[in-house]
């Protein structure tokens, strides 16, 4: 059976995270619903493996999945037919490509990148709400850098982590996170661009949560380091909320969308 | 009785536009039902006034109203206590001024602004639904530009004015219309941003939705010219969706939010 990548973009808001759950909306049944429309695979109960399997209320505009279908659909017209069939549920199928049968989204994917959105500012969020985290007071964007700095390389990030994490190790490399700062009208956008071979659960949230309480002054930036290698759960700053995480891209040895 | 300027924000898609409506949610009844609840005069009846009227679906990141309250509330305690009282609704007010009783938020104002976001992508939004206006195909910005420039300055845009609008006279100015073209995944952005001292009913709309149409090869630039000689809205292009545009900005004579 042909087997295709599918990039998926959607609005976490709706849904109780990527994986299928029996009684609650998820963004992977969702899709095999829509599957089911046009292939008699899904018709029949296959499945979709993606690169990430997000929390209920994360976002993603760069997920990337994989499906085996019966016929070799020209990529294009699977898209826009998946497209049809979503709706109206906030998930857009961004691109389709045929791959070959040893490309798996999740096995295969060699980078995943997130960013995450918090944003600074006293009002409450109107059209951005569910889609950034929001504090009141505007953080100090070089003490975060300060802090962010002691976690990137190959570490035990044991602190960083969800205690329900099922990775076998708490080993990781984070290769980068960059913190851009933008105005936005009254207020402060902190944009947190992480990437990594791969994350553990909770991983990013733990991360951005404890350099808020850096960037608000609370925490001086050395504790960022000092937390993580106390590998314990109970040294990390609190976990943020999932609606300002966004998972962006997958990378792979050979980019399946690249024609 | 103290006269205070309030810029407020708000996400358009759950109401019937700003004005104030026996039936239906507004932005206006919204606002003043959270006044009725710290001011005796709003309890009573009182009502705001504001610069734009948006219609129903209409976004506002810098719309400005002012209010006469009984007490002389310190400006930051009273934006405090409105965004609480307007809690669950998606309006915030973002800063509140005090201001000479001659300050009157719609006849003092001498300068408008205002966002039309439009997407061209293939796949549907998910995060941005009801926040932009979609179509499918690549439009030619610099073909947009060279149309837009044959509106600016002083006209009578009768062409582009709702057969409904009650101004007195269709004469306006358009000082300006700056068109950027930004790269989204798998699509790509143009932000029209125009700036006038006041503009027709569905001005902005009837503009956007004819620059589309030389945007995708439908007009020649040079049509937009032609039809706003004709001075007959039968020659106008096909007005477009309320839901990517935003009613960024007031000026007045003084900024009431300067200090």
């Amino acid at each position: 059976m042909p087997r295709f990548a599918l990039k998926i973009e959607y609005d976490g808001r709706p849904f109780a995270g990527w994986q299928a759950q029996a009684d609650q909306p998820s963004v992977q049944g969702t899709v095999e619903a829509a599957l089911a429309r046009l292939d008699a695979g899904f018709a029949a109960g296959a499945r979709i493996a993606a690169a990430g399997r997000t929390d209920a209320g994360v976002h993603a505009t760069g997920q990337v999945a994989h499906a085996d279908l019966v016929r070799d659909w020209d990529p294009a017209r699977l898209c826009e037919a998946l497209n049809f069939h979503l709706r109206p549920a906030p998930i857009a199928v961004l691109a389709a490509a045929r791959t070959g049968d040893d490309f798996h989204a999740r096995f295969s994917a060699v980078q995943r990148r997130y960013l995450f959105r918090l944003i600074a500012r006293r009002a409450p969020m109107t059209h951005l709400r569910g889609l950034v985290w929001q504090v009141r007071n505007t953080l100090d964007a070089d003490a975060m850098r300060q802090g962010a700095a002691q976690l990137i390389g190959h570490h035990d990030f044991t602190t960083f982590r969800s205690s329900i994490c099922q990775a076998r190790s708490p080993l990781k490399t984070l290769d980068d996170i960059a913190i851009d700062e933008v105005a936005i009208p009254h207020g402060r956008e902190y944009r947190f661009s992480l990437t990594a071979r791969s994350f553990l659960h909770n991983q990013v949230r733990s991360i951005v949560g404890t350099l808020e309480r850096v960037g608000a002054g609370a925490w001086p930036p050395e504790r960022v380091g000092t937390a993580l290698a106390a590998r314990d759960r109970a040294a990390c700053g609190p976990v943020c909320k999932p609606h300002g995480l966004y998972l962006t891209g997958v990378g792979y040895p050979e980019d399946p969308f690249a024609t």
